[in-house]
């Protein structure tokens, strides 16, 4: 091997990892430093208190995992669930497939509350299936990353209280863009990743955990099954005794703080405004080229738009040819959707109307050499006619 | 929060993490790309061949696990063990502990062969064990963080073939630092760190699977315990089919990269050699400081240096006092040798002769100020006279 292959810059406008902001990847080329230095100790806690600001949570147990978001889903289950337990997830795509997955390799009795991909969960069926026996914990999606669709979390969290079950929440691709409101709606485990809408790169997963919930933990009769993600090590080095479990990826931490910082200085309100104004914008656009809406108006994401692809439109090739002369990454679909949908992210940094206007224009592009008989300029009037925030 | 809190640039001589290359925290900072995107793919199969020329490996899964060090271990242990399986552990210090801890909960039948602490494991002891009853697995640690002791591998291999059990070894503090050698020994799984002797920031491990515990891989009965680590599905992403299972962490992939292409240039036997001389002389000049070495010649650590503390010394004082005149850090003793040893490191980029020699006369002259009758000077001639390569 004598040659090496060069990082791009690419404009990443698909489900994730976005683009960083610059001061994110300059914070990470920081000096690394021990785990255990003070020093480094202040950042972590620094880094912790923005969690919480950008979560709206006041938990004490709000963390870094030590993996990407996945990791923060699996943290979030094995957790809590011991065999046998009954455990109600709410099913609306590959996102809460996999919530499944990971609980039945805990011995979890699980059940499982479908939506169609593109619609949300019925949450009368989800309360009804809580119902129906004991159930130690009731969950699901907020941001469904393979359809675009958003869980309101207000009504989970009412069931959760309800029936004395815990409320577990993923907040992967909605955390930093859509209002989380952990202490508002009183939500028990709620995790994320750092890619998507805190303009950071993959690594981290952010972790909130309500005192009700780590009483649970901390009451549990069988060990966690994971020693790696074991919050009743983990949570002993984020407190006072700050005993070593494994060495924490410092200079993602410092990525991390960066990237939550710069929410702290937008204001979150001005950030969630930022992106709900982008996706309008850009979902009116792409309808504008012919491009519908998977979810209905009331159940979209703010940082992930998912359109239909028209029949007569080869989508691997026009993704391919985005790349290729723009530079430009949108995402196919996943799973039952794979060839019908694109996947556009507006998340973080990206989230911009020069973003909006530039995948109008490109995919546009596109769409017309491909046949479609489209106007950009038609879709750029779309766009910029729900633009409020001064440019 | 107004303030926020700098990251320092220290000289980490602890038991890691140890210092990044600069080239590699630069590698790091380099645009986030899709972890599906062709080019991001050609930059992981580099990474992959580079980590088989470290590893000495020729096995086609050898992956970076997307978590620090710890899920190196976690992997290597849950996708192979299914319950009651049989796991003989040799166990030196404390990462022979966790070892035995994460096998536990995966329901095996864990023997564990001891030994002292500052002591090697008896191989003769280590086969009679495994010669008792069929057993699936047979690992330790070849470099045993917490004590300073190193495992010849050769061994081990030869056990793990007569008895038709898995080898797996702890190389996170070896791996770049001194040779693993998997193909030439017949390592079966290996896994390290990358903050370690690969001059890296922590959020990695590399890992490499023999075709042979593969196969235990995919014949298991029941499912892996850990969906975030599961190799059955993990392989899929970093073979050909590019299957989607979670998002890499680009960036880290980068900075692992670079800190392999730095071994490559040097040449393995050349960094080799640099660690097996810096240790070889600091040993020296400690030893001129007053300070023995825990583990007796043949069972050293290139890359950590363990040595006693005199009683009259205050061990926590001397290293705050470096960390704040010199801005140096260096390890104090864990579990049972918790205030009695200092674990000293010269890893990747750190082991050279002028951080051998600043760190004999730093902490010469705090050992001075502790009141040892003690001489810089000798103690920088001792290790003088240990270095054949010019510095």
């Amino acid at each position: 091997m004598t040659t090496y292959t060069r990082p791009e810059e690419r404009l990443l406008l698909g489900p994730g990892p976005s683009n960083c902001h610059p001061r994110v990847l300059q914070a990470m080329a920081s000096p690394t430093m021990g785990h255990l230095d003070v020093k480094f100790m202040a950042i972590m806690n620094e880094c912790m208190d923005l969690m919480r600001l950008v979560f709206g949570s006041s938990h004490p147990v709000t963390i870094p995992v030590s993996g990407t978001g996945s990791a923060g889903m699996e943290a979030s289950l094995v957790n809590f669930i011991e065999p046998n337990d009954r455990v109600v997830l709410g099913v609306a795509g590959l996102f809460g497939e996999r919530m499944v997955d990971i609980a039945k390799r805990q011995g979890a009795q699980v059940i499982e509350v479908k939506a169609p991909w593109g619609q949300a969960v019925d949450m009368d069926e989800l309360e009804a299936a809580v119902s129906e026996a004991p159930t130690k914990l009731v969950g699901l999606v907020q941001a469904e990353t393979s359809t675009g669709v958003y869980h309101d979390l207000k009504p989970l969290a009412a069931i959760a209280r309800r029936h004395d079950a815990l409320s577990v929440v993923d907040a992967v691709t909605s955390l930093g863009g859509m209002p989380v409101l952990v202490d508002e709606l009183d939500l028990d485990i709620v995790y994320s990743g750092t890619q998507k809408c805190l303009s950071c790169p993959p690594g981290l997963a952010p972790l909130t955990v309500s005192p009700r919930a780590l009483d649970v933990l901390l009451n549990r009769k069988t060990p966690v099954s994971s020693w790696y993600l074991d919050l009743t090590m983990i949570s002993r080095y984020f407190g006072k005794e700050r005993f070593y479990h494994h060495t924490a990826p410092v200079n993602m931490i410092y990525a991390l703080r960066e990237s939550l910082m710069l929410i702290a200085e937008e204001t979150l309100e001005a950030t969630w405004a930022r992106h709900a104004e982008n996706s309008t914008a850009l979902y009116a656009g792409l309808a504008a080229l012919g491009l519908p809406a998977l979810p209905r108006p009331d159940q979209r994401l703010a940082s992930l738009c998912v359109v239909r692809v028209p029949d007569d439109v080869d989508e691997a090739q026009v993704r391919n040819r985005l790349m290729k002369n723009y530079s430009m990454e949108i995402g196919g679909g996943l799973g039952e959707l794979k060839g019908k949908v694109w996947r556009i992210g507006l998340m973080g940094y990206n989230s911009s109307a020069r973003n909006v206007n530039y995948c109008l224009t490109a995919l546009g592009s596109e769409l017309k050499a491909q046949g479609q008989k489209i106007s950009v300029d038609a879709a750029l009037k779309e766009a910029a006619e729900q633009f409020t925030i001064p440019v």
